[in-house]
């Protein structure tokens, strides 16, 4: 499976600790950055993450951030991505299960790098159950507002 | 405080519990709905937050769905909209801290009423500490993808 993994400086080495890792585990990984740990912009590389789940380039992301809130707002903008911010294998689960997630954010100052990696293997093995939450990821993927923002 | 709180119906009980607490707190509370426990859709009820921040009807926004994924997908469609999914009071004091969040969502179905409540307080007494947070959060109400989403 091709997965795409972004995060900002703060979440630098782990990015690179999961990207080797994902790797080792037989995934073609798409590291789009950033390449140091030079502080940057949280909201460029989950845009940079959103287009390569938009344009095909990945099946499924991980956004990390601190505490993975930045990020996870910054990739939601796209409405062809859908990123659940967790901190547990079971929500993640059921980011998969209920929700189609096709990104998984984390805080990489909040949650240690063995749950992270529990988090990601339940993300990568879970499956959407469609049924009744169809209709309802079919909408996140055309938000309708009173006003369209501009 | 104005606070627009809105859910689905795995969340329509914590919902009720969020909103009279708050009241009892000396907040104003515009409840978006719904108003039964009868099925709907997150996406319906996370877009009319959003268009409550958007618009200033609201100050902050409290989502709430089984997981909290879900709404917190739905409010983050909005550029006006900072929507923070979180499980603990230090995580929401960080939305306010680095993202500025004006939105919390929370799971109903995994986080229990009184660390729900111990999430919003923190959410509510946080502040922004601007600096270099600004530009980021900057980037977060004009998002630039690679190819405009249709």
């Amino acid at each position: 499976m091709a997965i795409a993994i972004a995060s900002d400086h703060a979440a630098f080495a782990m990015k690179a600790e999961i990207a080797d890792w994902l790797r080792s585990e037989g995934h073609e990984v798409l590291d789009l950055g950033p390449t140091t740990d030079a502080r940057v912009d949280y909201p460029d590389y989950g845009y940079t993450l959103a287009d390569a789940i938009a344009d095909g380039r990945a099946e499924r992301g991980i956004a990390l951030c601190g505490s993975g809130i930045g990020i996870s707002i910054a990739v939601n903008r796209h409405p062809a991505a859908r990123c659940a911010l967790v901190s547990d294998p079971y929500s993640a689960a059921l980011s998969r299960e209920h929700n189609d997630a096709n990104v998984l954010a984390l805080g990489a100052r909040l949650t240690g790098i063995d749950m992270a990696k529990a988090c990601i293997k339940s993300f990568l093995v879970g499956s959407f159950a469609g049924d009744r939450h169809t209709a309802r990821v079919e909408k996140l993927s055309a938000p309708r507002f009173a006003k369209e923002p501009a």
